[in-house]
């Protein structure tokens, strides 16, 4: 079966985006029995959910994982929730600049990823990777992006969800203040290590009972 | 009419808590027309939601603000969303260090503050006090009481809502490594200044669709 | 006897530096039968030095603090060595912006200051208001101010330094992204503490071995 | 001719220190004509600067580089300049702790880096690795180390100077709270660059009349 895999195209003037790098070069790979599929989504708040909606319709995917970037992290940042909100305080590739709004009106105010956050934490730290866990992935195109996920994958028992990506070297080298980087072999290999645990693991991070039904 | 402002005892070693000393400091002050009423919360899992149900049961508020101390923060930080999650890295000061559980079973995933989130932290910017949004109130006793607050007024029509407050200067002289901090006068102008938009202001930060009307 | 304490004046666009309204704050008290003189200095590589001379000539004081603004830092920054380089990554007051250039060709690589920076530290933390030592005041103009007041008093008997002071909560109000701040009743009862100190403290972090003897 | 690259051995209860891991993947390497030899500094007060002693007398380089580790910094730190203070917040490897010492006794406050500072970070920026300069290398074993070798070597010809590596990512990985890190394939290739700038490049950085001639 396949395994859905996302990235951003670059956002403004950057010429690359780790999360699409990350994405395409584990496209075809084999985990675990399942077949990583990678799609490209336009950082864009008009077209990234339906980019997300054909990808999901085409692949059946049993596992989506969602990947964007974070300047200014670190590490490795599995988020745990994605809110109902569309703030964004510069504009997208399209140049639209959304402001308090929710990204699916009548909709749940939140949704949890479904993954095993913690079990996908531990082991990337025990692999050598900068990993931790994340309560906000801000109110941008990319937790747009996890909260449509969630939406339509929710009650399915497909399990999905969404990682930040620090900047890569490159992108560091260019950039004034400062901001950290992690090498694209190492992005690479943290997030093949945890798709491998999202398709095993156990489920630890999750509130069960806090989800609303729906 | 009264205004119900909550502050926690102090955690864990530290003498003061600032969420307290600045919510004891507005007690009985008039803010158009309404009172100013603290109450001081237990940092504590289990004694923090009856405290604050005993509260709003007792005052029968026509506006609630809820106030805790976030280390490492620099500006008066007005919470967005509260979600259904608890976990603590670290213990409360009963000993208590719940993971992974919801704040309230069958509840929904997060709430939305009721406040007028923007018109608050812009009011307080052109009085010349550091403030912004934050879309995360953390997973510990903080986020907790957020979310307890807006469950029980969901519907009521009576406006609630958190501010974080960064460490006193006392406290920050303390601290390594350094953290930043606000003088008490300054916070406490901040929240009588926050409390009287929060009153009159237009509600200009939420998507209003997005909340589950349960 | 009088004391020496110059702040600057704003810099770039911002219409206030908190080094000059403490300075001014301070201005003419007594502290142990002393006079604190407050004097203004140009943020001007050009203009500075000169003006520091001017005061120093003028006043012949027994005690000379430099105040400068240090955006970014949360605590009064006791700064302990002045070094002989200027680079500008930015332009100064007129416009200027050297690079790699010493503050006085010929003279040593670096001054220590001469003040008693630990006692001066430990009192303020006492008094409740953070402070912290530091080791570089950067190569703009409030280090060239620094060096030339140590080159200028070496082997005066007078003792001399330089602080670094957070920004104010008006600055940072307007400030994104966010800045630590501190309020100006607690930088000024700060500095007058730490000019305190400075005037009957013993000299408790200087390498005294360790200055060059000229 | 010989290039002498240091780094330190692991430091308190740390398996692994990049400094040396850098530099002993590049001993025996040939840049420009040159042959890098590597050798490993205790990371303590009374041992190291003899080692460095011992290694300058050995191989008589005609470039030395120093490299620490400092956690916490996100990209490849090239320094400026070593002070003529040690002042140890934390013991060295052999339980030491001095503080408010010289490193050297008579010798001048400081000494800039011999290094084309500018240059090498260019090259790094260029090639794609995040690199910097620094005003301070602290008051620990690396500044002393530093400072060490540009004493003996004043007055030479032979360039040398000091970098500053940030964590490995695996040491990132065990870290709480987060440090930023870099991979150890991206630590070498940046210091092989910096090698072969710092043998051919003009110095740029670097204020020519503000050391103090001795």
């Amino acid at each position: 079966m396949n395994i859905l895999l996302t990235g951003f195209e670059p956002f403004g003037v950057e010429p690359i985006n780790p999360s699409w790098e990350v994405a395409r070069a584990l496209h075809g790979e084999r985990i675990a029995g399942h077949t990583v599929q990678a799609r490209r989504l336009p950082t864009s708040f008009a077209g990234a959910p339906p980019a997300l909606a054909e990808a999901l319709a085409e692949l059946q995917p049993r596992l989506v994982l969602a990947l964007g970037q974070a300047s200014g992290r670190s590490e490795v940042s599995i988020e745990r929730v994605a809110i109902n909100l569309i703030d964004a305080r510069i504009a997208d590739n399209d140049g639209a600049r959304p402001q308090d709004q929710p990204v699916l009106a009548g909709a749940p105010a939140a949704w949890f990823s479904t993954l095993p956050v913690k079990a996908m934490r531990d082991a990337l730290r025990a692999a050598g990777h900068p990993a931790g866990l994340s309560l906000s992935a801000g109110a941008f195109v990319c937790n747009q992006v996890f909260f449509a996920l969630q939406q339509h994958l929710a009650g399915s028992g497909v399990r999905s969800g969404f990682a930040h990506l620090p900047a890569l070297p490159e992108q560091a080298a260019r950039s004034q203040p400062a901001v950290p980087s992690m090498g694209l072999s190492g992005q690479i290999d943290a997030i093949r290590i945890a798709l491998g645990v999202a398709l095993l693991g156990e489920d630890s991070g999750r509130p069960d009972e806090g989800a609303p039904t729906s």
